[in-house]
């Protein structure tokens, strides 16, 4: 803190962090009055904004470590807020206090350079530098097309309002990581909107004075993720059997699947785990097959999966399921939490429901400490007890607006949180039954504080096509943004999710990603929205050889990949990771969204173009192998064949896993 | 004015205007700092607005006639605001000066309530009732299908950042009609918002403290129409020949409109001038053929045609051309207005030409007064000397803001100023030459002043579709909302212009769009943007015997239609008007925007769906008579036959015009 006059700054570990003057304040409160409409998942936001004042008079005091300054709009009216500035471990907390209680709105602005870039923000799929736009952080479906010049997104928006555009996220967070070295994380589960667009600030706007923002500096990247996830937690170690093999997404009863899991085993297909979504039932809706959402074995869909899951577990698959947090009004679990309370209610308490596409659930209410346990033992009874090792924890992102809840809080204030009270029921669940670390569940929803309580995130609903924002190479600066936000498991759903609008799943794409699938933390298939119109990894022989040796190449990794997830649990450094992670001094590395490596010794360059047997590969200067031809070279700008089934992977010619990568490119063959 | 304690509200003739409370001000000073982008018309306006200020605290001082009220923030800080509240003949005039220099933008709230409508803010082509929407002020280019879920918007956007939304318009104008009868008018250029979304408030934002809001009521909506046309001024009447036939738009050279004439002639369709834009000359674009833009005769492209100019004259048919404000490079306007300085420049003062669509031109400045006067004797040498009557006044809206004028005055300050300088230019060419209310020129582009300075509005360019927006119905409201603020002669391109992303024009929309444009005051065609992909009005027999029939009926109303350009002539009364101006106790007819009035007698309901051989009139109570089968009807919802040909049309049984009227539906047939 350095004072000048009526000016001041504030730095830390020599970063300039604040900047204030009477003519150029840094602070700024006002009043808002929100419009927010909801339809399935996609949200309206609309803020009137009615006032906003700038805080341009500030007045300074020292308490021993403390410093505490007060905020005026002109010099002679009274006091608007208070800013506590604190040492807090080798962070610094700055704390805030609105004394008029005219204000709910608040905006900060950020000491920036124009070549400053900005990584993290949760999980971003457009952009990874965030440098150049602003980010509404509000947890949501994260849109159909996501880009207002596709086809896909224009339609999802006439018809759905569901297009989206390029900061819709399931998972945002208010942190970000700068390349002035230091992270920036804001207290809050208000609605926030980070600009990144100007100049010399970042102004960061949230809807309440934040209770604190947190700032830390770090010497590399790396630091910086370990002190991040050493505040917000971390993911736990993969168990074993995830690089076991792929966790092959398949629907329809009993008899089907075991027909299927035969064929891929005689194939050679190595096989982690089930994963069958409708192990509850099934509905038939316009946007294709849709779940009971009754959570409980449909012993008719699945006649003897009891015993089926214990046959499978002796063969070394494990058998995952599907829960959300939601229960369709028809079923059982519905009526049970209605008739105990466990249902938050429309504001005049009268039911409520939301609408999940041509079916209404309700909303269990995680603020009823109750109804958390509750919830709690049906995953523990229902789905645990019953054998499965995992499942997809899915949604978590509609909360509505308009509900009343147990706790009395606005739904408003907590709908960012509710994604981690979802996660953390389903983290107590499995604690309870002692098998954290071991029982595996993935989800797409999250927030502050998902690192804790979650052990794997999935990168939500991809459309099936090659689009930028939406397809394939969306998933690769969301695993880089999610891991520069804390949370450094991530992996997609093989061939994307989201067949609409005319978009169907071919081939060419349903391999491109399986190639890129198998150097991610988990390699998962999924049927997607419209099986039928979705190639699905069985369409033919050479679909299910392709899938054979992408697992064996997966699987021969496991050495490597449980580094990589141990690593990750005591540091919190992403398994994937962006390339200037491992070369900071590399200044072109910082503008690379669609490359990562895996660990530091993989470069990955997934193709993401439709056609292509070739492709163009920046490398880090470093000594390079090219994975499937063992040829070298010293980094740059390099083409390389990418044939199907070869994804452009090099590895460091002086990694100590060379000979595992020599092996694993043998499997492909 | 009414005062008590630190509350206050101004009311005019019981009026409520303002109404003050520090918990509740109304009005808010900031400052904002925009970004304007402007591609061929279209701009992307952003206002990043770093304050917005409450301004809580006033004190009233009354001096004679004039009530002086002072604004602060807060109750011990510095006055940033004076309102001084002043009659004005029977209007009330609050003038506002801004104390903080800190300060560039202004809102204001006038007291609304729910039940209220309001019309006007220049020619609006989504909504007529404009309650429930925000208007953004600032002439532009409309768009091109104005509806984000159509294709045609979609792919205009996609592709030339053209689709435009409900609120673009030509012309904009910071002046509404409410229906608690009153006008208010902003007296400003900068750019403006007026939000009418608000419960119990209409707030209007203005990127200045405007000089001055001028407020009057009036017993009825032909009174208010008059008080404003009496201050912003009046269109002349139409001369006697505008009404004698059909304005033909053709192009193509000498000796192609003679051929077409003959043929139109030997119909016996009623042609009252020949409108040829390409008597200058033309060139290829991929947006279709444009125009030369050297604004003098090309005899090249059109032989002989000095003399035939006089030939059609004596045959009682006169001749139209074109011009804009803008001069093409190649020509030899551009060279001389560039020697004589006549161009604005760039900033630093460099050339600077505007991207028209493949083809770049010089902005004549008319902040140069010698720029105008030369721009005058352009007009009158090269064309009302040459023998013109009239001409299309295009363009006015794309002043960029990065422009340095001769004035001195900002480019941004000046964006909406312009179509009326460009008005005021044709204006005082004409009045030179002694031909004003003789020669009639047509615009799109306009603002407040348009009404004194230009004899004829049409409204744009149409799709040529049926879609809501941007097709044949959008031209009703367009000329209903110019007639509420000020504008009362108003017509439109028959069959639309814009042929584009696949839209092509049928001889359906043609024939349906003829059949309104002969209950409008002015009929005239346009061979649209692709005349080989828009059905023309020779496009067979059918179609051409359809026209010829349609000038007989038009011109047979020629009385009534002289009567009523008379009436806005004197009173500023528009000649197409809503029904409630004629029936102000009917309650649903304030809700009806595809639906006029053309003079107080006629009732139109112009079919704007296609396929259709009934369609739906609502008609107020009183006595009605069908137009074209004489059958009597009493109001309320009627359906009608509705063949082409027959465009749904009453008149009033006790009108004067009765006979004519029936003599005209016999001219069909």
């Amino acid at each position: 803190m350095n004072q000048q006059g009526e000016e001041f700054n504030v730095q830390l570990d020599g970063r300039l962090l604040f900047k204030h003057s009477p003519a150029k304040p840094f602070i700024f409160v006002g009043s808002g009055e929100e419009t927010i409409d909801m339809y399935r998942g996609n949200f309206k936001i609309k803020d009137y904004v009615v006032e906003r004042v700038a805080l341009r008079y500030a007045t300074v005091r020292h308490e021993g470590e403390t410093c505490r300054i007060a905020f005026r709009h002109f010099s002679h009216d009274h006091e608007l807020l208070t800013m506590v500035l604190k040492k807090d471990g080798e962070g610094l907390r700055v704390s805030f206090e609105l004394v008029d209680p005219l204000f709910n709105r608040f905006w900060v602005r950020v000491a920036a350079d124009e070549s400053e870039k900005i990584y993290g923000c949760g999980e971003q799929l457009s952009y990874f530098n965030l440098r150049g736009k602003n980010f509404p952080l509000w947890t949501s479906e994260p849109g159909v097309g996501r880009n207002k010049s596709t086809y896909t997104t224009w339609q999802a928006d006439v018809k759905d309002q569901a297009g989206g555009d390029y900061y819709n996220t399931n998972y945002p967070q208010p942190t970000y990581v700068s390349t002035n070295k230091y992270f920036c994380h804001v207290e809050t589960t208000a609605f926030a909107d980070f600009d990144f667009q100007r100049g010399d600030f970042h102004e960061l706007h949230i809807w309440e004075a934040p209770a604190s923002i947190l700032f830390e500096t770090g010497e590399s990247y790396k630091s910086l993720v370990e002190k991040l996830t050493a505040r917000l937690g971390r993911q736990p170690e993969l168990p074993d059997w995830t690089f076991d093999g792929i966790w092959l997404g398949m629907q329809g009863g009993t008899e089907i699947v075991q027909e299927k899991i035969d064929r891929a085993l005689e194939k050679g297909m190595k096989i982690g785990a089930l994963w069958c979504q409708d192990w509850q039932g099934k509905r038939e809706t316009s946007f294709g097959k849709r779940l009971m959402w009754n959570w409980k074995w449909n012993p008719e869909m699945y006649p003897e999966l009891d015993q089926k899951i214990k046959e499978w577990k002796q063969q070394g698959i494990k058998f995952l399921g599907y829960i959300n947090p939601y229960v369709a009004v028809e079923g059982h679990l519905y009526k049970e939490a209605y008739e105990k309370g466990y249902l938050a209610t429309s504001l005049d308490g009268s039911d409520y429901v939301v609408d999940f596409g041509e079916f209404d659930c309700g909303v269990v209410d995680f603020t009823n400490e109750d109804a958390c346990e509750w919830y709690q033992n049906v995953i523990k009874e229902n789905m645990i007890d019953f054998g499965m090792d995992g499942w997809m924890a899915d949604f978590g992102e509609y909360l509505p607006t308009d509900l009343k809840l147990h706790s009395g809080e606005s739904a408003t204030m907590m709908h960012n949180a509710w994604p981690v009270m979802w996660a953390k029921v389903n983290h107590d669940a499995v604690k309870k039954a002692g098998r954290w670390g071991d029982i595996v569940y993935f989800m797409r929803a999250g927030y502050s504080g998902t690192q804790g309580y979650c052990p794997l995130l999935w990168a939500g609903d991809q459309s099936v096509d090659w689009s930028l924002d939406d397809g394939l190479a969306s998933v690769i600066p969301a695993a880089l943004s999610a891991g520069m936000s804390g949370n450094g498991v991530h992996h997609s759903d093989i061939g994307g999710y989201t067949s609409l609008h005319g978009n169907k799943r071919d081939k060419e794409l349903l391999l491109r990603w399986v190639d890129m699938a198998a150097f991610t933390p988990v390699m998962r298939s999924h049927e997607g929205n419209r099986p039928g119109d979705c190639c699905q990894y069985d369409h033919d022989e050479e679909t299910l050889n392709h899938f054979v040796k992408m697992t064996n190449v997966f699987t021969t990794l496991k050495p490597y990949l449980k580094a990589l997830t141990k690593e990750n649990a005591e540091k919190g450094i992403p398994m994937q990771r962006p390339l200037f992670m491992e070369y900071e001094n590399d200044k072109k590395a910082y503008d690379i969204k669609y490359q990562y490596m895996l660990g530091s010794d993989l470069v990955v360059a997934p193709v993401y173009e439709e056609g292509k047997d070739k492709w163009s590969v920046y490398l880090p200067e470093d000594e390079w192998v090219h994975f499937w031809s063992g040829k070298e070279t010293n980094g740059g700008t390099v083409e390389v064949d990418a044939p199907l089934g070869e994804t452009p992977v090099f590895y460091r010619k002086n990694s100590s896993y060379g000979e595992l990568f020599k092996e694993a490119a043998k499997r492909k063959w």
